[in-house]
């Protein structure tokens, strides 16, 4: 496929993934950049985000995190599913925030990939760091584009 | 204290958190047992906590982990802040599977705390793993039971 | 294959493995205990294994684990490779001390694997927690025992 | 400090530590480049390094990780003990393999940091990637370098 076909099929791929992925929806991600192996989305939080200290709960942050990993490491149009994933907390997350989570792929195996996603808030401040180890099916989650003609 | 009276502390931190604590509200997530270092926890799925592949987003499963991480780390009345944590994916969870996380813990230091959270669903099948390193602040959750008289 | 067909075969495997080992016997490692799915291991830490606090180095631990975490994760005969492995430290080690590790399987899967290994010194501390997620390739690794008869 | 105080002091804390630091000699590392936060040591792969599968074992690419951890989060001259930390193996690393180790710092807290340390091969091929979390403690490495006037 030529570059543009791939980010076409990336960008099909991840619409169709979001249209059922209703706790996406419910979190309020919107995506903002999708390419081969690469996702930038964001959301904002709300009240009913906070945990028993008053800031915001760490599975949200995770939440996002791990959304991201899912657009990036699925959209070559593999199924693609999550073995291990780890976080660090570094900086708290308040309501009112709007968090950027950004996918990069450190590898693309056949068999397994991986990624790391930052997370920072509305002042470019990381406030997470996600890293994600998928195993990659050899199922296809759309039609495959490139054999469209 | 008394091991009566250190049980009591575990729950009367839990239950201040669980008061404001709007996610773990919002997952539906219900206390079992809590005893000095240690939590159970339980929620059952609903639709709206699918991801793109109309399985449960694997951030419902790390939520639910990571509140059984902060009352299992924070109930002896010390406020722990999560620093890593990680999780293992095992089996695919659905919509109306019942959870419960059970978190034990493996190093209770003065600085610092390990926690290990296994998450079960109705068959008794592990669906995930969560391992969590906490940092232990000199501060308390809520007023020293101890010192009541 | 019968239950004792299973465990010559892990024994097998871990002896083939174990003669190849060059690190592993520098380690001075010994075998303690060999099923599928699990082993038990061994080594007496020597005074060229400290770091620059005069302490073992993390480097140790970990090679022990991950010995460990290979007898446990290939001793079925399928070739499995690490992906992704983590360890906590909990306690220092010192020059002298006796580390046994125990491997135990979390996940068995067709493709993927999931161990704990306990790392504890001669008074039963433990001294480190190592997590490992391996990949599973359709190699073998010795001649297979349930096919000689 | 100015920076090329801080700079100095960083050095001498690392030659300090790689002086007493007997396994990381026995592993061959030599510094390449130290900042504050900041280290680059390599190595190269030696027969006696394999496993059992004739390729070198996992522990010898975490101890290089681990060294290159230790001396990045050590050198402000405030000691850090490791707690949590994750290594990703990404390729096979052969016996005659040049490694070299490059921490970075994501997070340089108070009480705790967070590092990424990449192991790259002669081929510039990324075969390894570790994150590390430490503990700082409030004691000094060497003397303080900044009140010597």
């Amino acid at each position: 496929m030529t570059t543009s076909a791939n980010e076409a099929q990336a960008n099909e791929v991840v619409n169709h993934m979001m249209k059922h992925d209703l706790f996406s929806q419910w979190l309020g991600i919107e995506i903002i950049e999708i390419k081969p192996g690469y996702s930038k989305i964001k959301m904002t939080v709300r009240p009913e985000m906070i945990n028993g200290f008053g800031i915001v709960h760490g599975g949200i942050a995770f939440s996002l995190a791990d959304s991201a990993f899912a657009f990036a490491c699925n959209n070559r149009n593999i199924v693609s599913v999550a073995l291990d994933t780890s976080i660090n907390f570094i900086k708290p997350v308040h309501v009112g925030d709007c968090l950027v989570a950004e996918a990069t792929e450190i590898h693309n195996g056949k068999s397994t990939g991986l990624y790391h996603i930052n997370i920072s808030n509305q002042h470019q401040h990381t406030v997470a760091i996600f890293k994600g180890t998928c195993f990659r099916t050899q199922k296809k989650l759309v039609h495959d584009l490139s054999v469209q003609g």
